[in-house]
């Protein structure tokens, strides 16, 4: 039983959507289609969410809708009429669309959200006419029906844990359920929707609900890479990448799936696959609880940049009982979150991504450390960048630094931090930035050539 | 103008005072002495200090002491009459030891430290004996005179910062000053000693003071070993190492001077040489505030074991606010002192010597750390060692890290952990301890071979 998520390019067209039919036939464990609104058909167009907030804010200040209204139309008529769907689920959709102008505007704190999910809610229901009149006997179910009960907190719902049970019920059914993403209902009947990441969260969710086997999300690239294709011509693509190894790379810039929108799955421990609308047959890229293999140690090598590093010595730090913890107190009092803390005997460094500080902060760090903690000396580092070489094998495995700080010491790299935690997921290198795109390269070939 | 301290084993006979005359006379610079007490002719010989403490117990407990005395006595005039220096100083040696047992007993926080302090106290009156006796002009001075003004805390005192403008007026004597080491004197004249390290302490606060080129400290053995004799057979010495460097080594394992007794001369920016009363032609190993050249990037490599790792991992938790300041509070409340705390992105550890846990406290932890911060994961290893390899100048270097790892894993040497912090003083490997010498060895191979 597989939960099957398309994103708003693999349905922003008729075209489009006759991939998404031959997906869902050529296997009939994908019982759970999770769908976005229609996204953009090139580069140019205007994706159909974007228009509903123009819609929303035109209703809002009291203008005309009727172009808005007419343009949102439009657009999923002209994807009907492709597939010859009928007059009537285009009429449905049309009295959906322009009902939204009856809603009320005052003390109605979900009215932005209702708009929004109009998108997917809409795509939902077409998708499931299109598949019933081509042989999947398929039907539209609602979040309410379906039982994504949520938090009452507009564009940011959590789900509430009792919804988990009621999901499940949705493996009784023997048709195709067409889900639409990124909202689910309060227990007051309000459309509430999820944070950045929405319909992903919606698939996470009902992936775990229904205890799927497998959560599939089709996007429009063949997996994840090993490397960012900006720096290196034609990285491979990884053909599994565990969890932890998906927050590894995405910590150091790789703009995977958004990972909160993951943890229904992980902590449901539902394996995931990112494949690709386009080219259904590659593999794409799997992630998992645990590898099915030992051979690959290393599976990506990420670099991200935008990191300072705070370090400090006093002669017999170490010797001071709750040091570290009143240095992160004071980061802690100013609001400000720390990365990493490595330390030596006498000295400490906290690295922080750069936008957690400004000039007043950083002077008010100085003055804190200097007066409070009476440190030796103080300097705040700028201009860093991590490079991450991710893969929990690389513990079974002798030698990984050796290669890695090899080619990074061939290639002239300075670290100015190293650090491998007990987890073995990943080993980090803090470098200057301007020797980022080498050092991600030299580690590339190093590993993957 | 140096200040030259001597420890027990350089003082503790006749052929051993011969030495250190040779020495004085040997440089005019040489101009504050610090004392210890008679150390140990043989293996099996007692020292003056803890016949001492034998005296004060039989003294305190009611007994007839005169045996007690009579050994120490003895134990004066068998070098005063060797270096034939007259009855004069002998007999008053001998008093100044039987008056020991006419001092109050009751209320008297004092009279331990009186009673052990007079071992180094009386050895500098033969010495500034012996001395002028023999073409060097000098005088015994006591700390009060010298001004050694500490707190009152008997077993740990703290000199008080207003001694120093009093010692630095010993500039202005002619004669070599003779100083007992280990103790100082309280605002109210009461006999004081330092903790640890005692006759180190008082050399580095003399050098300080009187703002000495150079403090040298005689010992038994030509310097700081870059590795331990133990492991590595004949280790070169180390002729140069930074304050810094000398902390790193210390740290783990090497049992340099004790580090405490170094703030003083560190503080005040006075070099230290660590030299051999019994080969002191040899250089020794001087111990400097910044290298005097680049070209030694490693200077030691040491290690230690008896460590333990607390092992954590959360999914999201670097999205966490404070988790790890609230981490090191759960450790704090228990009064645990942690040594590292290597983080991951969803994961760290607390690396921490084995003596801080208990089985109740590491259950403790276990519970507090599941419920109070949800880790999803957690557990403790044991029988860990760390291994440094200590250089200031490594970060001028590039490519130290590779040739340790490489060292490391062609002799298939698994690395739990990896730290190298910001200040480049020494990188730190943990390793499992039975792997310990092997790879002690074979950096030391690598480095210094």
């Amino acid at each position: 039983m597989k939960v099957t998520k398309f994103g708003g390019s693999s349905l922003a067209s008729a075209t489009q959507l006759c991939k998404v039919l031959d997906i869902i036939k050529a296997d009939y464990e994908r019982r759970f289609v999770v769908v976005s609104a229609p996204g953009k058909r090139t580069a140019e167009d205007t994706k159909v969410t974007d228009a509903l907030i123009k819609y929303y804010q035109n209703y809002k200040a009291g203008n005309d809708v009727t172009a808005d209204q007419e343009w949102i139309i439009e657009r999923y008529r002209a994807i009907i009429e492709e597939l010859s769907l009928g007059s009537a689920i285009l009429d449905k959709i049309a009295k959906a669309i322009k009902d939204l102008a009856t809603l009320p505007i005052d003390n109605n704190r979900f009215l932005y959200d209702t708009f929004l999910a109009a998108g997917e809610d809409n795509n939902a229901k077409l998708i499931a006419e299109f598949f019933s009149q081509n042989d999947v006997p398929a039907q539209y179910i609602h979040p309410k029906e379906a039982g994504i009960i949520v938090s009452s907190e507009p564009g940011n719902a959590r789900i509430l844990p009792s919804s988990y049970d009621k999901l499940e019920n949705l493996r009784e059914y023997n048709d195709v359920l067409v889900i639409p993403g990124f909202f689910g209902v309060t227990v007051d009947d309000e459309i509430c929707t999820f944070s950045r990441g929405g319909s992903d969260i919606t698939g996470s969710i009902v992936a775990a609900g229904v205890k799927a086997d497998l959560y599939e999300n089709f996007t429009d690239v063949n997996g994840i890479f090993a490397a960012h294709p900006g720096v290196i011509d034609n990285p491979h693509s990884i053909p599994e990448l565990t969890y932890k190894e998906m927050r590894e790379l995405a910590y150091a810039g790789f703009s995977v799936l958004h990972d909160e929108a993951l943890i229904p799955a992980y902590r449901g421990k539902v394996p995931l696959v990112i494949k690709n609308t386009n080219n259904p047959d590659h593999p794409g890229t799997k992630i998992v609880i645990e590898h099915t293999g030992k051979d690959i140690p290393v599976i990506g090598i990420a670099g991200d940049d935008h990191f300072v590093s705070i370090n400090m010595s006093k002669y017999l730090m170490n010797r001071e009982v709750g040091f570290g913890r009143k240095v992160l107190q004071i980061l802690e009092d100013l609001n400000i979150r720390f990365e990493h803390m490595p330390t030596g005997i006498d000295d400490m460094s906290i690295v922080l991504r750069d936008r957690e500080l400004t000039p007043i902060k950083e002077q008010e760090i100085i003055t804190q450390l200097t007066r409070k903690l009476e440190v030796d000396h103080i300097d705040i580092q700028h201009d860093l960048s991590i490079i991450m070489i991710v893969g929990e094998n690389m513990k079974s495995q002798v030698g990984v630094m050796s290669t890695a700080t090899k080619a990074l010491s061939d290639n002239h790299i300075n670290l100015t931090m190293i650090s491998q935690g007990s987890s073995e997921v990943s080993i980090m290198f803090v470098i200057n930035s301007e020797d980022e795109k080498k050092a991600v390269r030299a580690l590339y070939d190093a590993f993957f050539k």
